[in-house]
């Protein structure tokens, strides 16, 4: 088998653009990349064109936002390079999740029907939608009080974020819209629909977003009937039971689909995939051991294994999730980047430049000596998502004195930071899966070494950064070259595309031995504060409930 | 008795420089003011004219910098109104404390005689020398073991800061020093030396400095010996057991201080006093039921009973130690214009005015709700004095999200200082002395009116302000008042001068009611994280013995 001279094609579709990278199937190179930014972005002030004025937790998209970045993305690659498109193999897409658009039975968005375009239910709900709290809280009392066994595989807790409270919300605000929905669809499997005219939906959102299992499939038909009676049915009337693994082939390009990108009619086309997740590969990891972080404003963790267990707090387990064949645990840290952003953005009100600042900081920072701040802090400015699962816990500083400068309190941010992704990794061994090392990609382990040290001091672990900047992308189009086959130049599997298609970088972080005592020491007082602070009655759930009060007094009726 | 034309003039000795104020006796009116900074200031580095390098925590003055300071601020007001001396009727001084001295039978400075120069033991030891903590140590300690009753009078814990430590810290470290001092003696009192050319030892500091008490004068011998043979008769020898009350005439101008300072020989001089405790009267407080709070980079607090009582975690309870008749009782906040300062400073890193950034910190905060902030921060940024009495514990922030700005961390540093005042109203009415007011004066009222309105709402107390913006040297000049008596124009008692000469300013804030259902629910929120973290093995202690490991392991040897 050779793969000289083929590529495939990967577009990782992010919150506010798309990009899409051409990469060699043979060595993994990335020939060539390009970046489409959505024209209405994430929709949450009011529809387009002076539509509808949205309320506050909303965060709408447009679908055809996705047609337009994928048809322009894709043709650039293919223009830039200059290759031939019958060199083209495959394409592969990940996407944000879960976002979810409701569609005819050809898969027409009801939101390009011009009757049904100001209703807000129409468009796609991108994953930071937040106003299906209420739904989601009634699917958490009802499987709660059914005693409904797949709750355990979500650490007892399901989000707002997730498929069915989406669903859900639509049927409870416009039934109208949820009558007219043939199909309620993932975006990403909507956009492989449009490439390929076939509807396939895919293991990965399902398990993670929409309660689905290999073993069980999705909750029974009772569970759904007493979330409200005209839900009873969803699943079969508006979704499948036909999952599909991420690497197997969803179809070929269409017609359509070639105008729009300018790839063969007939090139394969893979099941669609989630960006975190499409990023294991791409970051060498198709075996159990290593945790995966894919770090940015936000942490997601990814981690494999080949049993079944119940991970408190973590967000989810999915058979296939990840890898075909291995079960993938999802855990996640809710602030991470933003957290470091959030403190430079107060330095500087005056203004200034934040890269410079963060730069200062940094070097600051890494003058201490473990332990020598004197400050611990809890990463909990934006609540806590493992393992606690609970968007009410509030940002502590501990420690402070006269002498304690910004470098000091930026040392201690980052580290709570990696005191929370312990908390994780020691969750996980003490329900049996083995961590050995950390493996990280996305935008902050190239831009904070600092964070990268103190993440192997504090895990007591190696810590690999993937050589991709671009995991995600890369991901696809590993999935794209499994999807293809060995016959056309491509991968039988993810692992033997990951082992040719994937690299780490140079940049390996070692645990320095010598600040363990010390880290121990810290990590032992933030798991204190950790356990105390999230207590049922602890004075910050006090603080908050004084806070929501204080703020309903404010509040001025409209 | 008419007081028409004649005047007093009080001298406040400071920790940078000295103010004298001259002030019409008859009314209060301050008719002229004049400052002198130390030429040596707070001698901290090395003795003046390149002599020894001194340690970390000490901290010297130059007793010639008063002697300078007394005569060009006292000449200076006079020059500028013009006054005929011999309608100067008094003069009084106030001085910070405990900062003592040695000197000889005459009342030399030890430091003045060159062959002593040099040893830094014969330099006047300032309030803030804190080289004496093993001596403090050995104090409580002996006393605690002892079980001496004297110890409940000042929180069971007396400080580095205080008169025996310092002066056994000459013994121990110098003692041909100590051997050469006839007299050891706070500077306030020897100022007063050298303007009477009698010695005269002043109640105030006697009393909250040097274990002094009315009732059972000076701890006894015993005592002394146990801490050092040498140091048994420490009292007897180098001090002296008649005290005086504040108002009391310590003796009139001699011939060498009318050279100094162009008073006339004979005008009568007040005996000696303490800063904040001279304020009280000068903020119109000579009766009990208000607590006075000297307002500045940290605050003094003073409140007057007619009863003796044991008031946990308080500095000290003196009778006749600031209005004669009454028991005084002194508390403390360690840090409070320091801790906004500290703020201030973490975001001006790069730099632009404090005050204006003060302004707009203060404008922010106002704008906020109680509550809104949802932030809670215990104010230890400098340790707890009043009710804690412990120097290690550290500043906590606790409720920070991403959206927190720095008006609201501001704000939370405000409330928090206040926060601390109210453990300290409530330990004196749980101990059975009643508060109904404050009355604020020093810096900070003037500065931030927040702060005040603050005051009123956490306090639920009505916060006056004290109309002079110099109320230390005001009292002075009230003092020198009553120590000229009726006879030459003055007052018959400091009951009396502080109805004539005193006055509140026109500020004045009153609790709003609507704010006290969310402050007392703030307020015990932080006052379960007081009290949890003020426990024996909290993880704020145990964070700072981390820290204090981890310096230790730093520390390069030389």
């Amino acid at each position: 088998m050779s793969v000289a001279g083929k590529a495939t094609v990967g577009v990782d579709f992010g919150t506010e653009s798309a990009r899409a990278v051409l990469v060699d199937v043979g060595t993994g190179r990335e020939l060539a990349t390009a970046v489409h930014r959505y024209a209405s972005g994430v929709i949450d002030q009011r529809l387009p064109g002076d539509g509808a004025p949205l309320a506050p937790d909303w965060a709408l998209q447009d679908p055809d936002d996705y047609l337009d970045a994928l048809g322009s993305t894709v043709r650039a690659v293919l223009a830039e390079t200059g290759i031939d498109p019958s060199d083209v193999i495959g394409i592969g897409i990940d996407f944000t999740a879960c976002t979810m658009l409701p569609v005819t039975s050809e898969g027409i968005p009801l939101c390009r029907i011009p009757e049904l375009r100001p209703d807000p239910h129409s468009w796609v709900k991108l994953w930071k939608h937040h106003a299906a709290q209420p739904e989601a809280d009634l699917i958490n009392e009802t499987a709660e009080s059914r005693g409904d066994a797949w709750l355990d595989r979500y650490g007892r807790r399901t989000s707002s974020e997730w498929f069915f409270a989406k669903a859900l919300q639509i049927l409870d605000e416009a039934p109208a819209i949820y009558a007219r929905a043939d199909r309620l669809i993932e975006a990403a499997d909507w956009v492989v629909w449009q490439l390929t005219g076939v509807e396939t939906r895919n293991s990965c959102t399902a398990g993670y977003k929409a309660l689905w299992s290999k073993q069980d499939g999705f909750p029974d038909r009772a569970f759904f009937e007493a979330l409200a009676a005209d839900f009873a049915d969803v699943v079969d009337e508006k979704m499948s039971r036909d999952i599909s693994s991420p690497g197997e082939r969803a179809g070929l390009i269409s017609a359509d689909a070639a105008a729009l990108t300018g790839l063969n009619v007939g090139t394969p086309v893979a099941v669609a995939n989630v960006d975190a997740h499409v990023s294991v590969p791409a970051a060498t990891v198709v075996t159990p051991g290593s945790l995966v972080a894919v770090m940015g404003t936000s942490t997601c963790h990814l981690a494999l294994a080949d049993v079944d267990r119940v991970v408190p707090g973590f967000c989810g387990v999915v058979e296939d999730g990840v890898i075909p064949g291995l079960f993938g645990y999802e855990a996640g840290q809710a602030a991470v980047g933003d957290m470091f952003a959030w403190f430079a953005e107060i330095l500087a009100r005056d203004g200034g430049s934040l890269d410079e600042l963060h730069r200062s900081l940094e070097r600051d920072a890494a003058l201490l000596e473990p332990g020598e701040s004197g400050l611990v802090a809890l990463d909990w400015w934006n609540g806590n998502r493992s393992i606690l699962v609970d968007a009410e816990l509030t940002g502590l500083l501990m420690g402070a004195t006269l002498a304690t400068g910004p470098g000091e309190i930026y040392r201690a941010l980052l580290e709570s930071t990696v005191f929370g992704t312990r908390t994780i990794i020691e969750t996980l061994e003490e329900s049996g899966i083995g961590v050995d090392e950390m493996v990280v990609c996305g935008g902050l382990p190239f831009q904070n070494r600092l964070l990268m040290q103190l993440s192997a001091d504090i895990t007591g672990r190696p810590v690999r950064v993937a050589e991709s900047r671009q995991a995600p992308a890369l991901g696809s189009a590993m999935f794209a070259a499994v999807a293809a086959g060995p016959e056309l130049g491509g991968y039988g599997s993810i692992v033997e595309a990951s082992e040719r298609m994937a690299r780490l970088g140079e940049d390996e972080y070692l645990p320095n031995e010598s600040t363990q005592p010390v880290y121990d020491d810290l990590y032992s007082i933030y798991k204190d504060l950790h356990d105390t602070m999230a207590g049922p009655s602890s004075g910050m759930r006090k603080l908050r409930s004084v806070q929501e009060r204080a703020r309903k007094q404010t509040v001025v009726p409209v």
